[in-house]
């Protein structure tokens, strides 16, 4: 059996990246793999790629807002669109990496799981820096310290460099998977990518 | 039961229109539902959105031509990428409205269906006149009588109302699905048509 990891990028700030993460680890799980999760700012793909969010475009807009919802309610996840969206999300995916090369993927996978419910089921926001501080301590994380990371040059630094190793690879969008080499886009590309799981190259 | 009709949106140069028309009407079926086929152009939507096609960007264009591909083998459909991608299709939809017109709507979702697959199976350039004829006269039709159909104003300008009627319901990409006044954008919204049919609202 291939036991090869799953790469999983992801916004914070990307619905469907959300609904994504509540569904990923269970289906590698069941598959004997695990997910190499890498939060990253679309922003910086978008920049590269002339690409913008779907929510920028008349018709398109109201169909996704609609779409995020539903999307959420078909695969069992509660979400609701904050009232403000999108928003900038680095400061949360800079405590990610700083949790992550710090005290271990497990820990920042556990961050990303409750900084995305906090923002898509609470209605967090998680731009805004009392928020995300406060978030941080109900995390159990010193939020003093916390937001010396995220204003951390270094911290900066490692995100641009995930940001730009993400472009390289072919990212533009989120989520996006890469198993096995393929790539992977979209929440709705979960039937193709269990398929895989399943079988292999199809 | 509900056997409102299923509202299907499609572009003739859209590979995903062309998966979608592959099991749209078998999985109607199944529900006790018929298929009403539009005929469009994208571009009109994509003019007044200012959105454009997908292998328009780079790193999207070679994800989305290698998800053309896998996302018909996934759903069981032979598809190959044309070489010249995409092309203009506005006569093959004249002909579509033009057959819908005189003949009724099971003669020109016939039609849809054969030059659909002529262009994404055989590679047949439905942008190209003689190729065109010739696919028009393989279907049955007097070519000349077909061409005559595609250059006449009045077709023209029923397109252009299909279009526009389009755009007023929201379509901004294909294929576009309205079911009991439901918008499902993508041939990979077909789990949650299914459950719709299934069950209704969800």
């Amino acid at each position: 059996m291939n036991s090869s990891p799953i790469a999983f990028y992801f916004d914070f700030s990307s619905p469907y990246s959300y609904i994504a993460s509540e569904w990923i680890e269970a289906l590698a799980a069941r598959h004997g793999r695990t997910v190499a999760w890498h939060a990253m700012l679309l922003g910086a793909s978008f920049q590269v790629t002339d690409i913008r969010t779907p929510v920028s475009y008349p018709l398109k807009r109201e169909y996704t807002l609609r779409d995020f919802e539903r999307s959420a309610r078909f695969a069992g996840v509660p979400l609701k669109v904050p009232e403000i969206f999108p928003i900038a999300t680095q400061n949360a995916a800079r405590v990610f990496w700083w949790l992550h090369d710090t005290d271990g993927a497990d820990r920042a996978v556990a961050w990303a799981r409750h900084a995305l419910r906090a923002l898509f089921a609470r209605g967090v926001d998680l731009s805004d820096a009392a928020a995300l501080r406060a978030l941080c301590a109900e995390f159990g994380l010193a939020a003093a310290q916390a937001e010396a990371a995220w204003n951390d040059p270094q911290r900066k630094a490692r995100l641009k460099a995930v940001n730009d190793a993400a472009i390289a690879v072919g990212v533009f969008g989120a989520p996006f998977f890469v198993i096995d080499g393929e790539p992977f886009w979209g929440n709705d590309r979960r039937p193709q990518i269990e398929r895989w799981l399943e079988q292999g190259p199809f």
